[in-house]
This record gives C-alpha cells, sequence and structure tokens, in this order.
C-alpha cells in the first residue's frame, strides 16, 4: 500500500462532462490538496478556462515531483487538441481520453507515484466508442490492477456500505450470495476501515425481509450468513448479524451501532444511502491494490460547461482518500 | 365504503404491552379525536389507570351512538379481568383479547357503525396460544373481510409506499411479480389516493437495480412492469416507470414527483421509509371493504406500562385515517 507522503492523483473524466470544471471550482475553494495532481488534457483545461472566463493557474508538471502549491498541477496525458472540447457532446476522442488519464493515474499508484486515485467521471458510450468491452471505471481498475472481484462500498463518516454484488440482476444477486464473496466481503470492509478504525464494527443484513423470520421467510441466512458470521467472528473481526435490512440503516446512521454495513445486492446499500446521503456519498472500490475513491455523480452533460456543476463529492471523495490513507485514531 | 359522520374505532391491543398506557396519555394530548371508540376492556383500562396514578375520565357505552365528548369512549368486550393485567410478560387471556377486539371492531367497520379502524398493537406469540393459526393483524382482517389479497402500504404525508408482496423471502417476492398483482397494487394505491388526492403521481420501482439497464441487469422491467403501467396508464391512472429505486425515494419525497411508489418487495419499501420516517410512517392496508391503519410499532414488553410509551405513531395512524375519510381535496 502507499504512503500518504506521495500525492494524490484525480483523474479529470470525461472533457465533455461536468469533471474539468469541477476541478477548476474545486481548488479555487481550497478542496483539492495542494500537491495533488490531476491526470487530464492540458489543451482542454485552457481552453476551458477562457471559454468560462476564469483564470486558473496551471502548472503542467515534467515530474510528479514538481507540484506547485495554489496551482493545478497537471500531468497532461496529451491526448485532446482545445477543438476537442465539445461540451454536452458526445465525443469520442473524449471518451477514449478518459480512459487514457484512469491508465496512467492507476499505473502511477501502482508504482507508488501516487498516494491514492480520485476519479471523476467517464461516459460509458462516449468510452465504448473505442473501447466496446468498456462497462465502468470499476471494471477497468480491477483489470488493470490484475483484480478479478473488487467490492463497491458507499461511504460517509457516518457508515460505509458494501455491497455482495452490484450491477446483476436481483436473481443473479441472490445467486452471488455465496459464503466465499460474502465473506470477502466482510474482510475487504474490515481492512479498509481498520486504516482509521481500530476494530470496526461491522452489521451484516440479511437477505430476506426481516433476515428471513427464522426461517420462515427463505433460508439464506441460516445457510449462508450466520456461518460466515461466526467464522469470522473467531478470527476477530467485528461482525454481527444478519440484521433486518429495514432497520438496520437507522441503528448505523442515527444510533451510532455500526461502522460499516455489508448489503446483499445494489438496492439493499444504495437505496437507504441515497436517501440519507444523496451527494455526500463517496464510492470506494475495495479488492485493488490501491486506494480509490470516486465522486458519487456522472458526467451530467446536461448542465456541462455552464458552471453550476457543484463540487461537493470530490471533495468528500478526496477527504475519504485522505481518511483511508491515515492512521488508525479512533476506538 | 363508510362515510366519515360515524365514529372512529380503535383497538385497544395487547393488554401487556404498551397499547392500553397510549390510548391514556392520547387522549390526554387531544389525539384521539372526541367521538373515537375504543375497542377494549374496561377492567384493564380501569386498573391501568390506578397503577399508573393518574385519573381518564371512562365513559362504558351501550350503544356505539353515546359518546361524549373529552372521555375514552369505551366499547367494553368484556374479555378480561383486572387480574389479567400483567405487564411486559406474555399473557394468553390478553392475546386472544386482543383479536376479540380487532373482530369486534372489524365486524362494527362492516356493518357501517364505525367509520375506520385503526389498531394498537397485538402480541402475535400471545395470540397464537388461543389462535395457533394467527399471523398478524392483516391476515385477521383480510379473512373477517372475506378478502383473499390485500396490499400493505407505508403511509406518510410526503409519499405512500405500497408493496407488491411483504412477508416472502425474496426468491419468492421475485416470483409474484406477476402483472396481476402488480396491476392490483398499483390500483388500489391510487383508489387509496383519490380518497384525498384528484391525479395520485405513482412512480412504480424497477425490480433489478438501475431498474434492469435496458434490459442488462433483469427482464422483469420489460416483461412484467412496463407492459403493466402502459395498459395502466391508458385506463387514466397517473403512474409511470419503472424507476431506479435507489434514487425514486429521493425524487418523491425531497423533490415532492410522486405522491405514491409501488414497490416490488419488503425492503425495498421498508428500508428507505424506516430511514426517513422511523416513527411517522402508518400501516395502511388497501383491498379492504373498511378503511384500516395502525400505529407502526409492536407491542414494546420492555416497556410497557412504565408511563414512557410515545403516542405519536397512534397520532400519525388517527390522522391518516381521518385524511382517507375526507373528500379530494389537492390538485
Amino acid at each position: 500500500m502507499k504512503s500518504n507522503d506521495k500525492p494524490l492523483a484525480i483523474t479529470m473524466g470525461d472533457a465533455s462532462g461536468v469533471g474539468p470544471e469541477i476541478l477548476f471550482h474545486s481548488l479555487d475553494a481550497d478542496a483539492i490538496p495542494s500537491d495533488s495532481i490531476v491526470f487530464g488534457d492540458a489543451s482542454i483545461l485552457k481552453t476551458g478556462c477562457d471559454r468560462l472566463g476564469i483564470e486558473v493557474p496551471i502548472n503542467v508538471l515534467d515530474s510528479l515531483n514538481d507540484t506547485k502549491e495554489d496551482h493545478l498541477n497537471l500531468w497532461d496525458c496529451g491526448c485532446l487538441t482545445a477543438s476537442d472540447l465539445t461540451p454536452g457532446v458526445l465525443n469520442e476522442a473524449a471518451g477514449d481520453a478518459a480512459h487514457r488519464y484512469v491508465t496512467l493515474a492507476t499505473q502511477a499508484a501502482l508504482r507508488g507515484e501516487v498516494s491514492a486515485v480520485v476519479t471523476l467521471p467517464m461516459n460509458k458510450e462516449a468510452t465504448q466508442r473505442s473501447h466496446p468491452t468498456f462497462t465502468g471505471h470499476t471494471e477497468l481498475l480491477a483489470e488493470l490492477c490484475d483484480v478479478d472481484q473488487v467490492v463497491m462500498m458507499l461511504a460517509t463518516d457516518e457508515v460505509a456500505v458494501s455491497h455482495v454484488s452490484t450491477h446483476v440482476s436481483l436473481r443473479e444477486a441472490i445467486e452471488r450470495l455465496t459464503p466465499s464473496r460474502l465473506k470477502r466481503t466482510i474482510e475487504l470492509t474490515d481492512s479498509a476501515l481498520k486504516r482509521f478504525i481500530t476494530q470496526p464494527r461491522i452489521g451484516v443484513c440479511g437477505l430476506n425481509p426481516h433476515a428471513g423470520e427464522s426461517g420462515m421467510f427463505g433460508s439464506e441466512e441460516r445457510d449462508v450468513i450466520e456461518p460466515v458470521i461466526d467464522e469470522l467472528r473467531k478470527r476477530d473481526i467485528g461482525v454481527s448479524g444478519p440484521y433486518p435490512a429495514d432497520t438496520v440503516f437507522r441503528q448505523a446512521i442515527e444510533l451510532d451501532r455500526f461502522d460499516a454495513l455489508i448489503c446483499m445486492y445494489h438496492d439493499q446499500g444504495h437505496a437507504p444511502m441515497k436517501l440519507f446521503a444523496f451527494d455526500r456519498a463517496v464510492n470506494v472500490t475495495l479488492g485493488l491494490p490501491i486506494i480509490r475513491t470516486s465522486v458519487d455523480h456522472g458526467t451530467a452533460f446536461d448542465i456541462a460547461w455552464k458552471g453550476v456543476a457543484r463540487i461537493d463529492s470530490l471533495a468528500h471523495a478526496i477527504r475519504y482518500a485522505e481518511k483511508m490513507l491515515s492512521s488508525p485514531s479512533r476506538n
């Protein structure tokens, strides 16, 4: 793992979307650590400033060590020219470039040259024009890091929520609830939180309503979830459950009984979290050899380059990456 | 359907639980309409007042028309004696009596003598001692009303959430997502809301993450949900969707885009609602020939008869029943 004396990498995201302007506003609001390095395109950022009528001091780096305070420190990936700035319009070159920023930032992280990768949004369709098999940031990162299984965690300061599966049908999600997947999801969540909490308190949701009500509404709690919890508790992981998914979020968020919850499928975790922390939840990818956090919004072509995109989500993503780079202090 | 010139019926619930004292405190707080009629036991309520050291004017009725202002108007079901008051202790007689209160109140509603039934909690285990097949209030009401399929709606002033299925395993919930069940759930929700909203705006959740993402994550949206929505729209029901379940709650609650949401399974609706409106959600049973609302808590034996039970949930349940008895005024 990387230490926190190295700069953060922030990828610029799709040039047609809100990524670049969020960088400008975040720098202006001091929401970007001064030695962070943006992986993007100088031509877009410079043309973009002119377009928005703002001045942003951009420091194009020759080496990752030459960062300057109060500058947008840029690793210029050199993919695009000024004419590639097509605000809000799907652009194959921009999609390809966004892919490249992530690739270069991830490779730098794997070499230990940056401490973590924080990503601004890509546009799936734009990137698929040049990379037909591209399905998303997370899968690209897994491929670049040569990792089979990753876990998606949505994190706020109150609670982190990890998912046994995400982008599969509900039927398939039930099939994917296996002891090995569940175990790995809990272990990765425990490891991630142990970066800043000595003994994380992890609650596991049931799959079925009322966590199965003692086997009356389904058997997965008894057959899969309980044995995994029992096994991990013996290994000094502070995990408990299964708890009914309809009340455990309040226990975590309002009553502070858990640091993390493990959800059995996408909507079980996403629905409460997007209601509770719509623009605050940070998307964290667990299971990679690097730290990666992401904003929790898309390219928002409809409002791109209008100067109205909010910086909150990037600020949260940066702060959470920094938190994961800190040492245990709580408990 | 009953008109609102008849009194509300409120069932006392299990005598060992928090029901009776909630009645006392609600009367004291003017949270009970003055002509409401409690279906319960005089012996318990009178002994209970002595026990709590409070004075509550109880008017035991000879006829449902003899209600008095500023009194707890009681239809004495005569099931229990003073010695049956066993606070916080499971009691077969109390369980049987609670069953009787609901039966008598429901029969009065079916005869048109009361306008609606608002229920305080029963204790499943206590009632099962004398009624082994008892599984819950809702099933009992369906049986008393001779109805096959009912729908559970969780309602707040901001949004009402109906469920295609509730207390079944997640696997079974997927099987129960049939066109006929979904249609009936939407129709019943539309009818219920049309009691007080001229044209309810109903949003339907997808079953799968991202509402299936155009068929990539499951086919139920295309095969079941979309055809039902199309059919009902032609019949002038203001229904739309399917929407991703992880973002639609915010659209309903914070952005006021929907009056009701239709959820495909228990936790899809319950998890966001219990986080958002933990002690405010009213449980409404749709599909009965009578109006029935319920508190959204249990008998709470651990705090029963200590004078600490909160009245909020009963107040919300009463208010929602009154809302359903009102005429359309909005839109």
